[in-house]
């Protein structure tokens, strides 16, 4: 691993998973891995968890941690080749990523999908293009197509939870009033192939997320099939990805209910919608994992710098 | 004191001043304290001193620091109970408050006052949000309502550079073109009770404070007589309170200038507006405080973090 | 030296490029130098190179940093004397510059010119304003009339590049969509000004910079003539002096080319508008110094902040 890209840039889920719940009971025990080593955090977006989480994991490695919103105190940026710089873009990709390579051994970066051009989201620039002519690491704190510390998080919780060796995972589609990004719900199922489980999609007719990502996996259109004896499910809205980045289903019998979990584990990334994605009664209660899946953001950042910076030593 | 919520928080105020002052003179006498704690700021709103003062505090006592601008920077936060969240917020307050109590140890938070709806203000739904669901200690770097660790650092210079047991201090309203919030006002009169000095208050006529909050102190509309003597003169603007978050007088006749002064030592919180709050000659002169109540924030800030990792070792 | 304000004031440039190349080699080799002191970096404009630089910089030398966008985060800051402050500024630099002298040992600002009121921008309110209120050291990250952190890397890409021991250098004016400052020029010329070297300007008439700086400079309106026989060529924009903040000329004849630089290293700040400013084949090729340039950015400001906490152990 170079980078860490997506989910499948880790080579053996179970013991990535293994290390974290490790790392959790002690997260001091490398303080010195880090020393003079800095992580620089580019923000393109907004962030609560994500931003603290990774300047956390990156202070129990004993790292310097230099944050950046990239939007309002840097450059407009142009990811083109052989462009003419002459409109609103005012420094290139190729110069802001061997810049921040000057002053940082890892780079970890923020930039959600627009939701306008499938074509352009999916080429991923700003990830693709700090992977391509950064000389040092690069970590994905959320791109247009995967959030995969999130989905590595997430493996750890249900890690943590599981009463079974092969519980049944249900990822559930939800209603939400704006048009989000497909971002957590690939990597949670790249991340769900990475390991054993039974692991269903439901989700209405038409919110069929990418093929490419979903090969091979079960798809049940009723939820509440979907749903019967699972251990976890975790719930997420995503806009459509045929008509891409539209909202044209709102509907609200989608919404997860207490009636509905059963005595399944509830999880969801956050920020959350509460009364449009899940009901008070399932955040409030407590089969919520929610904060957890939170807490464990530390731990799977705090993974993979590790793993970066043992690789570079 | 499981929060810094307001002065009266405080257990003894003479304690805690005599303390900062023996911090000042070693700053760095319990770094160890903090050692592997983080102490998040959360802005709301813009700050200089705060911000700054409040950071630097943390670092004398070893801590590592995590600061956000909740406005740019993250989400729209949601404070009502059992709201269906369809509208323009993203997260909810028990979730953003349980989360950023799985990254660090103390949260600070700097929220005004909106100045538009009385009861929306007092309510101070993000500090008591906050205070309600998060895990860790809350400490108020200006709310709705009050202005604590301004207050702290304002007593610590008056213990500095009083020169009797008993020294007479007057608060005194002055005009300014915007509307203020009134926390400074009222956390300085909440300190002023904690503590034994001959204390008035001076304002036009109709911009009485919060009665609950200056009970039982000395108001007196006469500026003129109010200073007469006075060891200490604090001078400060508020908006309206019974007419809510308007400006009704910007009358300069109450503004401070040398010779209404006399001999008593000026104090302010900043940022003062010159020659409107307060004239040229009394900023630059010798009997100015500002600069020294600015320094003591850090120590405000300090021995309040202080207690707080000391009763949470 | 109190501040860093301006190349004028290094005392030997030799001696602080070869101290810095020295520096380079083990950055750490001062790190407890700066233990316990802070630098607060404030930026009124937008900065990649120069926030990441400079703190990198502080950290190698193990100081504590405090970043604040004074736009955004802080208030509008008057600078008029006597100004009755009933407008638009909430705070009068005389106190912000106090304030911020609290709570750090080297404060380090960016302000860029206006371009609209040349007089105004000469007057450099903010840098000469700390300069002259604050009690601690000030440094010019970039202000309306120099980049003196800049044209230092550049001295020390130079040194470490050169062939001869005098080489040509040439500083060749290149065309820009936008109006941009002349700080990064005129910091060059100056900075040129310091050592030995053959020094040509290359500009379409009518694009002089302002000729105090220039003087005794030889200025050159042929390009093709004033790059014959160059060692190394620094290509940069500006616009108009004379017809201040002007764009009246965007000549793309001016464009760098391969053909053009023949076998002379290529420098240039960034960011850098490709194909405008210079084109493709030679940023992309063997020629080119920019990355070592923003890689010595660190050193520039490390051995600013070393010489600055040396004279004031």
């Amino acid at each position: 691993m170079k980078h860490y890209l997506s989910v499948n840039d880790i080579d053996s889920l179970p013991d990535w998973v293994e290390e974290a719940i490790n790392l959790k009971k002690d997260p001091y025990q490398f303080e010195d891995l880090g020393k003079r080593k800095t992580l620089c955090l580019l923000f393109f977006n907004n962030s609560l968890r994500t931003r603290l989480s990774t300047q956390k994991a990156a202070m129990n490695l004993g790292m310097e941690v230099m944050v950046m919103n990239f939007g309002n105190e840097g450059w407009a940026l142009e990811y083109g080749d052989g462009t003419i710089m002459d409109q609103g873009t005012s420094e290139h990709i190729k110069e802001a990523a061997q810049v921040v390579s000057q002053y940082c051994d890892i780079v970890a970066l923020r930039a959600f999908a627009g939701l306008v051009d499938k074509a352009k989201d999916e080429a991923e620039e700003v990830i693709n293009g700090f992977a391509k002519y950064a000389s040092i690491p690069v970590v994905n704190m959320e791109s247009s197509v995967g959030h995969p510390l999130q989905a590595l998080a997430d493996a750890i919780t249900m890690a943590e939870n599981k009463k079974k060796a092969r519980p049944k995972v249900v990822l559930s589609w939800a209603p939400h009033p704006k048009a989000l990004p497909h971002a957590v719900a690939n990597s949670f199922v790249q991340m769900m192939k990475l390991q054993d489980a039974e692991f269903v999609i439901t989700h209405p007719k038409g919110y069929e997320l990418n093929p490419e990502i979903t090969e091979g996996c079960q798809i049940e259109h009723d939820q509440q099939k979907a749903l019967e004896n699972a251990d976890f499910v975790y719930v997420k809205n995503w806009s459509n990805y045929a008509d891409y980045g539209k909202v044209v289903n709102k509907d609200l019998n989608w919404t997860m209910t207490e009636e509905k979990l059963g005595k399944a584990k509830f999880m969801h990334c956050l920020p959350v919608r509460r009364n449009i994605v899940v009901e008070d009664a399932v955040l409030d209660g407590t089969q919520s994992l929610v904060a957890e899946q939170a807490k464990n953001r530390i731990f799977s950042a705090q993974i993979v710098l590790k793993k970066i910076l043992e690789q570079n030593k």
